[in-house]
């Protein structure tokens, strides 16, 4: 069994002289926003400064200033931004961003991201760039081009991590797991200290996490299946200095780092990622926005043969 | 400007005791099967126990008991498969192989390996089988399961390079080179001795060579461009051995090595593959047919920092 666990990603900034995203909006607006990606608002919590949605396909997060929104398997999000823009007006939005990664399976998306960049540039004139190589993991990212400039204190961190071991797949893979069973597993305890979180399992697999703190967020999505595992964390929190934790407890043969603003992006990596994991891609570059974005993929080089793996011929296979 | 250099391949034996594919089939039959997937020949070699046709879209090498097809691009190899096996019979074939890698553009793509073998499965009972992680390089293999056994003599080697160097690119990328200056290039009269080598310069870039001596072959398909730059060699021919030099050559970032009864797999790339390149992935299985089929992907590990590549908003970005 497949699942397309890589997310698209959207952050829009708009002006909060002119409204509040918190204040001005009721959350019926947030759930049609949701569905022209057909996705669909679980649940949802929130504190004084930023409401986090749990979505049927990941999450979507909503300050006064900005949203943030990450949508999974074959949603197309570029659909949720445009409604957006459409709804709230040009005049009030500072910048959009929007970000995709390789997928799994391409050809099962109902757009790639030229279509997307295609559809958003009638909206905002912007510019696009990919991080990382074409034949490995890469995330392309477009985003407004105009006299918006971030603040060096906007810093987010992306970690990206495939193929997790099969100890870990198979324990995320446990039939009627609970909620705690897996944040015990993923030890969200020791990572989180203090946060209101907001998590769900789905059936038969798979897990996603809202967590909040004043104006720190994590989220996390896991899609545990071996044949396509990835687990993908993403917050304003420094992931680098969380990323020896994690990379113990899911040992995955792959993984990717990207960060909005880290200024010490090398040094931290250095500091930070086992000395098993050697990098196949490092990527640096300064958008036209004023952020400094990071890339990094880092692999575990083998050095054991394993066994082919075997494709039930009858079974579901249009995501090969 | 993007192109899928990543071939499909099929080889197919048959009863040679039924039929000589040599004597008893005219080009036009062959020109047919090409057209199925949208290919066309373009030239042709031929020796006393093969016939080689360099096609638009890779190539189509013709024994008497087998044929070897590789195509690239958007074409649908598995209908010039169908062809084969509606036209000449089931019960004169002995053996169907069926390759694919994973494309730079699988979105791209007519059908994907999951649409392939069930039509293929239609005609022949097989089993499939994939070499190499999901998220990386891989290949998939889809094979009949009957009564025949390979040959342990019955050898073939791959080389699949990605992202040559810069220099490399450019060098391949210069306006109006000649096949002969793409030859020496690639040093082909050190690679090959005594072989008739029928070669193609395509426009605006892009370069095909077939080569053949008694039962010997090589082919080699050149995707420059430094946006997506593929370079495969496919042959019987020991291509481990020749690694170090093509390396050399082309320093691809990446290359995958893929052999069928290939015994010391193992020793030979502790042996060729330089020490700067490291492996993602191991594999090694035994089909039912009695191939061994082994698998590695290298990578070049990164120890300094590129810059994100710019995409052209008003570009033909449809592949991406």
């Amino acid at each position: 069994m497949y699942f397309e666990g890589s997310e698209k990603k959207a952050e829009i900034i708009i002006d909060s002289e002119q409204m509040s995203l918190l204040k001005d909006i009721d959350d019926s607006f947030w759930a049609t926003l949701v569905e022209q990606c057909h996705a669909k608002i679980l649940s949802t919590i929130s504190n004084q400064t930023c409401k986090a949605f749990l979505l049927s396909e990941s999450s979507l997060f909503v300050w006064a200033d900005r949203i943030v929104i990450l949508t999974c398997g074959v949603t197309k999000l570029v659909n949720s931004v445009e409604y957006f823009i459409a709804q709230i007006g040009q005049a009030k939005i500072k910048q959009v961003i929007y970000q995709r990664k390789n997928e799994y399976f391409s050809h099962e998306q109902l757009s790639c991201f030229g279509d997307d960049i295609k559809l958003l540039s009638q909206y905002v004139e912007g510019k696009a760039l990919r991080f990382g190589e074409l034949d490995s993991h890469h995330t392309y990212v477009f985003h407004q081009d105009n006299d918006f400039t971030a603040s060096s204190t906007d810093k987010t961190y992306e970690l990206l991590a495939y193929q997790i071991s099969s100890q870990a797949s198979i324990a995320l893979t446990t039939p009627n797991l609970s909620a705690q069973e897996i944040r015990s597993f993923l030890a969200i305890d020791e990572l989180l200290d203090g946060f209101i979180i907001d998590d769900f399992v789905f059936q038969p697999f798979g897990y996603s996490l809202n967590a909040i703190k004043d104006n720190d967020y994590l989220t996390i999505h896991v899609t545990p299946q071996e044949s396509s595992s990835y687990v993908s964390f993403e917050s304003n929190l420094n992931l680098l200095a969380m990323a020896p934790k994690i990379l113990a407890i899911l040992s995955p043969a792959s993984f990717d780092i990207l960060t909005f603003n880290e200024a010490d992006f090398h040094g931290l990596t250095l500091k930070h990622i086992p000395s098993d994991y050697v990098s196949q891609s490092l990527v640096q570059s300064e958008l036209t926005n004023g952020y400094q974005v990071a890339f990094a993929n880092f692999i575990k080089p083998q050095t054991s043969y394993s066994q082919a793996k075997i494709i039930d011929i009858n079974g579901e296979n249009h995501a090969l």
